[in-house]
């Protein structure tokens, strides 16, 4: 069997390591053959193609990024995209399979083209977790891990200089990194999209702790919006919407924060270095099972598939159940890290 | 409610982290009093108490080992053991539950206290990840990670000298940790007690990839033993059950492979470095929420039980459900693996 | 003797390390008593003060920030500052010597304190490693460190996505962190505060490296100064003297590159995380044996001098020997890590 | 120019960041060309060579290990070896300069052969940090900080289990490693080759350390030689010359205080993770540098030199100058660090 392999959407700790994984599995097992579709979506459409012996994969696991590199492109945009064409490039190619790995959006254009009758097996890719069908997908523990030990350093800087200290960390539409990086790191406040939060509630736990002597952290979803009168905020920076105008919405609880308290207050925004470098061995040893599984999928043309974590097992799970609605943080893994809050 | 916890049997990182989390979850929800026994059973036999006020846990969720201290003292041994007195001893100090955190052992004498009727939930503890009834125990994901990078140093040594390089990680009785650690360092072998492996295997994996031009990595687990007659390896240093007489299996394993291949072969043993230090965050959030659920299950006086993941979730299961068997590697992980080897 | 201890101005790794140093080393040496002053010269003034026994400093070497607390007061400040009302601050708590740990501002204040003839020794502390009369200050080593791990993980996203990454690091007035961090992370280009580098400079840094098939890296101080034209970059957001309005100069700097080569470019800032946290095992050594060091000097009665590494050695130099200019980054050393670039 | 470079020896942390300097250095200033011998003197006798283009050194400065490959062959050894063949491998390769990256034994090959005429440069190479003329040797930095996180790891678990730690660290000759490594982990005893220390002073710090309520750390080299009679120690594993007859002398050590004290001891041998993997950001610099200029020094025809260190710059000095002696640990470094033991 001939497969290809693509990687699309942001970059995440573990993609080599899937590529790895499918590629020795796939030879080891069945003699197959591979090759890489260069930058997402955009290769399989162009027909930027490379191969992809086993000798190219060596020692990847533990490379962050994709060796394949990525892109944003969607594969039903323009002239060259679509299942016609698309399915033009594959046989051109002689590629038998077209293994998919990435996110929400890169998942639904898999769908699209897996019903229109294309061989396609997906791999979830997902920093943020917000994927449905499967416990965890690689790449969270990582960013979850890198920040919980940045984390870690702002502390001793807010206890040395008796400051509140507000980290922003990933996670536009759903707060799983917040969640678990702020639990992990004690932090006194944790503010995730998923759940309104007023400037009181966050008031109170920081004076809480302040009060009994700790240099309260606070820990926010980039998507996190604040609850309440938009223009009671406004010159904190939000928007009509209540989005920030300018940096992140760190920057804009750090200002509500100091202002309301009185207490010094400073926002490190962790950015991008959340998702580059060397993958957690968690994260290799689940992308490389979900590289492993994925090429199986495709031998057994589980077309429409994805491989996904339940447990400590690997299943196939259709494309839709991944994509019927974003893996949100339940109210109940809020309640009971709250418990911790103040 | 005044509850006690002990932490006992070898030292995990996470212990400090389920403490703080038993700890703040009982005073915030309930306004629960804490003690801590010093050094596990020694402790409870012996009535040494300390308080656990809110304060004393603060901050130690990233601390390694335990702030109550640990021993690997029995229950039931001595004057003191056995319910009868130990029941005297909680009641003396006004201790309505008593929280065990353990691994196989602990737990064992637990059961037999909750089942002559005190009062006693658990937490399952395990570095070796050996405990049925839980997807993982705490204390195991910062194991494998420590190995892992641990791991990834020596490849370089053994590439730059052409020599197969051999690390024996922890795992007495199960292959847990040498699976995962060495899956994700991208071990030629991995060597385990639940699986046969003789010498004729290992050799071909080692020159399989030094032929491939790799420097071989074989992880081994310290209870492998090696198939095969015994006496054919005694002058490696085994003795009549297969075991080494001096130092650990991975230094038998180095001796035969530079035997049978005539390639230069080193052994790094870890050792206590993968028990120690700083738990990572998957250990603290983990941990964290072990503690907060044991001092609910407290509250429900859900005796004779402790607290479990499978899957995202928390359970609780009955001591019996983690003791009937310890939990080993089952084939099918070991050929998923192993379909990585050579 | 008693001697009493203050950490003024930024938090920096290392600075418990110091105090432990010149406790232990005052008591095993000569018998010595310790307090500290909190939070600086504020705590001097004020007359705040704790006892420092033996146990206080206990495990503190490994522990970022400062367990007395710091600020940014000066010593000359309102009613209580001052040589007199300092001098019965120490009277009255029979201190008889002053250890000052701190940076540019703190020595100073120290040096006109010593001149009016209070016993003060001195500790040299600066992350940005600015202080003359001394090679290295304790906290340097761990910035860059921290630094460089960080822009690591930047270059896979880097790659990935084929953009240009801009780090900001810390610096204010020098760019020894961006030098050095840049240097080992292996940038492009590197823009310090000392060296004038024109916005077509930068671009044809990026694009050599870019036409390479690089991902480019830029390393940006935080006081950067672009060279040019100011009004050429307002749209940027550069104010009339040439400083960004709004955010830091990396993302001035990102939207200068992305402007002039069409290439997508992202900024990551630092922050906090460069200057918490646990020291390095470098800056631990240095800044213990700084410790020892200050305390032999106030038993040698050496008023108005601080202890400064030269090679291998700790030295003493008066005050003056840090403070008639800021140690800058030499022509030559940039010239040296300019070779590197594009 | 055409250079040619080798590494030799042990592996060591920052040796592909030396290539990379000098590669880049030569190119970019002089045009040069670069070719690489393969394991060390191996390679230049047996004219084993591989080109060295810009594209071969990319990002391999965070490497450990070296691309070259290494071994311990004498350039004086078999027919091939000896200035006059050696000489004409260079001429047959058309190489005008050797770069030779060793310790001791490869700088005193090197200057047997540059005495002979050859041209011929050094860079120090020694984890153990053992040559003179250099203030610091790459690496070491790296193999300190990797020891100290480890040893960070021990304590945790001697606190918890209230035993002794014995961590043996490299250093066959001299106790660099020891003494930093052991300075910055907080060891209550530090014993290394060049101090003469007793039984009876190791079981006095032992004990002084627990009797304060600490689990006493003790860091050794594994170059350090138990003083007092051979023979009252020969049951713990010492041969007639003092020497460990089995493993290394961490495990004697750990024996001596066990039975001394009759405190539950444990020893780890840390091994080859010293000098494997990334290497920290502090040898990444030293040796990017260093790499410059020694083709610098190749382009001056400084022969018989080699680059090294003193304070913050770089110098020239004859290859006499690291081999007349090695750089021993001076006995007031010792004392200096001796204060805080106990």
């Amino acid at each position: 069997m001939r497969i290809g392999i693509m990687t699309s959407g942001g970059d995440c700790p573990g993609l080599n390591a899937v590529i790895r994984g499918a590629v020795l599995g796939g030879i080891k097992r069945h003699g197959d053959e591979f090759v890489g579709f260069k930058d997402g979506w955009k290769g399989v459409t162009e027909g930027e193609i490379i191969d992809l012996p086993r000798q190219s994969v060596r020692g990847i696991s533990k490379q962050g990024g994709t060796i394949l590199g990525t892109s944003r492109v969607n594969p039903y945009d323009g002239p060259l995209g679509g299942p016609e064409h698309i399915s033009e490039v594959l046989k051109e190619n002689s590629v038998d399979a077209l293994m998919v790995i990435g996110g929400e959006g890169t998942l639904a254009g898999a769908k699209r083209l897996a019903d229109a009758g294309l061989p396609i097996v997906g791999v979830p890719k997902t920093i943020d977790n917000d994927l449905n069908g499967t416990d965890y997908t690689f790449g969270f523990d990582t960013a979850v891990q890198i920040g919980t030990e940045a984390i870690d350093r702002l502390r001793t800087t807010g206890e040395s200089h008796h400051r509140v200290m507000v980290a922003e960390v990933m996670g536009r539409h759903v707060g799983w990194i917040a969640l678990h990086a702020g639990m992990a790191a004690g932090a006194h406040a944790i503010l995730i999209p998923e759940v309104s939060v007023t400037a009181d509630d966050i008031v109170q736990w920081v004076e809480e702790a302040f009060d009994r002597g700790r240099a309260p952290l606070v820990v926010v979803a980039e998507g996190f919006l604040l609850d309440g009168s938009d223009e009671a905020y406004s010159h904190l920076g939000l928007d009509e919407a209540g989005r920030p105008r300018l940096g992140g919405v760190g920057e804009v609880v750090a200002r509500l924060v100091q202002e309301r308290t009185g207490l010094e207050t400073r926002c490190t925004t962790l950015g991008y270095i959340q998702r580059g470098g060397v993958p957690s061995a968690y994260d290799r040893v689940l992308a490389t099972r979900l590289g492993m599984a994925a090429a199986e999928a495709a031998h057994d043309h589980a077309w429409g598939q994805m491989v996904a974590l339940r447990g400590t097992e690997l299943h196939r799970v259709p494309f839709s159940a991944a994509l019927q609605s974003l893996k949100k943080v339940p109210q109940s893994r809020y309640d009971e890290a709250a418990i911790l809050f103040g």
